[in-house]
């Protein structure tokens, strides 16, 4: 399973979809737990940190980011490349989910050969495995009440997006457990884009005494301030256009904190404010033009219990967070670019920024 | 928290009450994570390898024999002493559970002088921590509903013993995490006795990849045949000799086995009979004479899943397991010894043994 540990020089067409190989050549990819095992326990022996950056694919510069700080702070950086079936519910977007193994590792190399200029470390390895790895005596259950091994974090897995989506935590913690055992990363990064599953694991490696560190890294955003995420390719340009809706109404309500107030109405009013507009613009346009979402939530949280708060302490801040679902495109104009899947792939967003103690 | 790292000379008192200091300064005691870590980090680096015992304390012979075989195959033997709370239900034994912290690290160090002439390790490190430690968030939860991150292996933990006691399996799952986590065994030693939760621990190991090796040592008796268990000492006279029925069905059950029997019935019915027989024997005795008992469960399962099987295969075996609960004695004789509580707290015994593949 380890295909090759070489690395090859740079080239200009390594950004070209022929260089798909040769990137793949760049790294250690392992999809087995054993030889990766004795790769890592030679870096052990070597005093060699490593950074461990999960990854579902479809990777962007959000990951990028991630993969980047994790060069910064390690010696080598592994990326894991695994689409978890068991944190999609029977009713999610499993099958839809992209899968983009080639240029994820064009991408990887790209950043890696910036990185030779001016990281501490190298990205090294890619760790893909298959599903009978991660999960190797029972199928992976995305029941509720499903056999298997599970790692549960309750209530904080049950607010928010755990509201709507009831495994989606347990199968991010199961299967960040499992990868965290197979790497044995001394750093472990991930996004604050998703920041309850930032809240989760943190939670996971505290209770559960995991010997790793977590890193946040900012969200990574569009220059028009949509946060970056794999799901995007689905918008297209009319939903994308509506959907910043979500941080912008997301960064009013943070202005209010800005400004003092520290109450929950007077926070939020003006993120409410902005959303119902929005949605009564678009119900008022015409299907050739609208594009409907749905406001899942708008919270104002506790940053350790994730529990709503009706006054945000001093000293301790608050987590403002928003998801909205955009809903299928009915009907599309002449030449419109609709995105992956035509417009008819509803998409979720979700959003957050954190309100700091004390500012 | 690192109370001495010496050793101390081996002395004829060792084995005498007041030792109990110098037993403790022979060992390293931990009772904090970070110090336990540090001291684990330079053996990773001399690549000296540790086998790990977890215990509640009350130690016996049972113990005593994991930690001999751990000694023998690793340079160092690390045992953890800690009464876990989340295994216990909240009707269940968690108060009266034998705590005997001065002994236990009596027969520890005349362990660890026994074993200077003869293994590869020595005894070298006791962990033993508070419930803040290891839970270090929330309050630990009894309840199957409560709050709280841990680890679920499903269906294993829902059958045999885990039909009567619905948080059992997932407390201690959920504590050989964290004790995995923070001791990084090379080596994880548990007895046959405790079988199901031998099952339960492989397959969590299997499923989330945790880098440690378990084994498995035969279950220790005492000379009439009784399993060595922590909560016998609350057994007495009347109910121990009534209590050994539960080894003798299981034996009669294995004699069938040996014989050439493969289907359950034929398999487990000398067991049943036996069962039956002395339930009413107790029955018809006087409450001065008596001890009475319910079996809750005699099972022929597979020995991967658990699942009850109608016919062994060969080339797979099955386990053996039963368990009865001893009830209070009604009536004392004169002079009689009751054991610890007055023979007035029931006691669960469990039992299994292995029908071999072919045999």
């Amino acid at each position: 399973m380890l295909r090759s540990a070489s690395r090859i020089p740079s080239t200009k067409s390594a950004f070209s979809r022929r260089m798909t190989s040769t990137a793949a050549n760049a790294f250690c990819v392992f999809r087995e737990v054993d030889p990766l095992r004795a790769y890592r326990r030679q870096r052990v022996l070597d005093q060699k940190s490593i950074g461990l950056v999960p990854t579902m694919g479809a990777l962007h510069q959000g990951h990028l980011s991630l993969a980047r700080q994790a060069a910064q702070e390690n010696d080598e950086v592994f990326v894991s490349i695994y689409v978890n079936p068991t944190q999609f519910g029977v009713n999610e977007d499993l099958d839809s989910y992209p899968r983009t193994w080639d240029s994820d590792l064009e991408k990887l190399h790209a950043l890696d050969q910036e990185l030779a200029a001016s990281a501490r470390g190298r990205i090294t390895t890619i760790f893909a495995p298959t599903t009978k790895v991660m999960y190797p005596t029972l199928p992976p259950s995305s029941e509720i009440d499903g056999p298997g091994s599970f790692v549960t974090i309750s209530p904080l897995a049950h607010v928010l997006e755990g509201a709507s989506r009831p495994v989606f935590f347990r199968g991010v913690a199961t299967v960040c457990t499992k990868l965290f055992n197979i790497v044995q990363p001394d750093k472990v990064y991930f996004g604050q884009k998703d920041v309850q599953q930032t809240v989760i694991i943190r939670r996971m490696v505290q209770d559960f005494h995991i010997p790793t560190e977590v890193r946040i890294c900012p969200t990574e955003r569009e220059p028009d301030g949509l946060a970056m995420s794999s799901r995007n390719v689905y918008l297209g340009t009319r939903r994308r256009a509506v959907g910043l809706v979500l941080s912008q109404a997301l960064h009013r309500a943070q202005e209010q904190y800005k400004g003092g107030r520290r109450r929950r109405d007077d926070i939020l009013w003006p993120a409410y404010d902005l959303l119902n507009s929005r949605v009564m613009e678009q119900e008022d346009s015409p299907p050739t033009e609208r594009a409907l979402f749905d406001v899942d939530y708008i919270s104002l949280a506790d940053p350790d219990t994730l529990q709503e708060v009706e006054v945000v302490e001093e000293g301790k801040g608050a987590i403002l967070s928003g998801a909205i679902k955009m809903l299928p495109i009915e009907e599309a104009k002449e030449g419109e670019d609709l995105g992956l899947g035509d417009g008819q792939v509803p998409v979720r967003l979700i959003d957050n920024l954190i309100l700091k103690p004390g500012v």
